[in-house]
């Protein structure tokens, strides 16, 4: 099942399943008890935002082996956890603001990212079907100049806009071995699969909920794969992860 | 005025203004317009929550020039800036667990910390008083053996319980001289003036502001000052700053 977020034509946010080019509208809680309403909307008439609204971020560093030798770091030992602000999150389509007063060095991170579905503390990690609702695609932008200057990732991938998200949340999905691939204006610049990720879906999700509690809608994003690269004004950028589908953004 | 976030008789979460040694709910937007309700509830008898729900917390690291002298770092050009998550608060009276099947060293970090009361993106600093709400305690755990094994403070600083945060948030306050003390089993351990902030309230928000928004609600942390040390489980570790009060907790 492919869930979309967005808003209906009276600017109220709405969620939704897609269902044979519509998207019907839910009633409810999606991750605790919903129903079908009987309203649907065209796919090619709504504006997404990103499809889901987590209260937290926490992403994972260094977990393909060639991004780690291409950024010239060791492997880490354990998964290495950072936080990315809800506030930059947009959705499909939205536009990625360079905040070019500050950075001169903005690079896009193709990622695949673990929606959560319920509480999650201390999970077993051959329990993680119970506890993912679906997965997305997110684009980790990144300005590379500061990360190196601050050490800290907060203010290089802290931005507003540097978290898009989305278009949809698949739900029936094994994680294990899914294509990624992240385009620039069409050309591919990183191409990869799941299945070289160092630390997988369910030892990621089981580590953090060893330090902090994931609540329902919180996002994980997995890392990155080699082929990280910079971002200028006027550019489109893809990241496409096979059973997801394509997330598209402009950098303004 | 001194505003305190609790749990009432039938577990729902309040807010309530402290008038002559009673707390009295508020209804409404505690942000942008609210009323004095008609519920009141002697002081002794509430269970303090975190003051505020923030979508974020903001810290700044290395903001004392003592404490950077004690971590031996460098003095900071520009604020640090790093995010502790949500479920990390815990309020007044709470117990702080220590994480020992991860961690062997917890330090606590007391600190003023902001309360944002609009949304605020690109902030003047002569405007911070339109965008700061009020003040607070912090104690900004640390797992120190974690912050330096892994670089990234997110681990180190996020665990549950690692973000005591209270009593009360005080609204009309000057924070540019306000003595800051933090105690463990009553014995001085930190003992300052926020008149020593490298970076001061104004520079602090306004600099944040131009990187992510700050939403009503939203928490920064400022910095701690020098005498960070271990905690132990047993200790109690309390948080003192002028005009705000006593933020008082527990190791388990």
């Amino acid at each position: 099942m492919k869930v979309a977020r967005f808003k209906n034509s009276n600017g109220a946010v709405r969620t939704g399943i897609i269902q044979d080019g519509v998207v019907r509208e839910i009633e409810g809680d999606l991750y605790s008890d919903y129903s079908l309403a009987d309203t649907v909307y065209p796919l090619s008439e709504i504006a997404f935002l990103p499809p889901c609204a987590p209260s937290k971020i926490v992403a994972v560093g260094l977990n393909y082996k060639d991004h780690a030798a291409e950024m010239q770091k060791p492997l880490p030992e354990e998964p290495l956890i950072f936080l990315k602000p809800s506030t930059a999150l947009i959705g499909h389509e939205d536009d990625i603001i360079y905040p070019d007063y500050m950075t001169s060095r903005v690079d896009f991170e193709g990622e695949l990212a673990v929606v959560i579905g319920k509480e999650t503390k201390w999970m077993n990690e051959d329990d993680w079907r119970e506890h993912v609702f679906g997965f997305t695609c997110i684009n980790d932008v990144s300005a590379r100049d500061l990360q190196a200057k601050d050490g800290q990732f907060t203010r290089a991938k802290g931005f507003d806009t540097f978290a898009p998200m989305g278009p949809v949340i698949e739900t029936e999905l094994d994680p294990s071995a899914l294509e990624i691939k992240t385009t620039l204006n069409g050309e591919v610049k990183q191409n990869s699969n799941t299945s070289r990720l160092i630390f997988p879906v369910p030892r990621i999700v089981s580590f953090i909920s060893r330090v902090m509690t994931l609540l329902p809608g919180d996002v994980v994003a997995t890392g990155t794969p080699s082929g990280v690269g910079p971002m200028q004004k006027g550019d489109t950028v893809e990241v496409k992860i096979e059973g997801i589908g394509v997330l598209r953004n402009y950098v303004k």
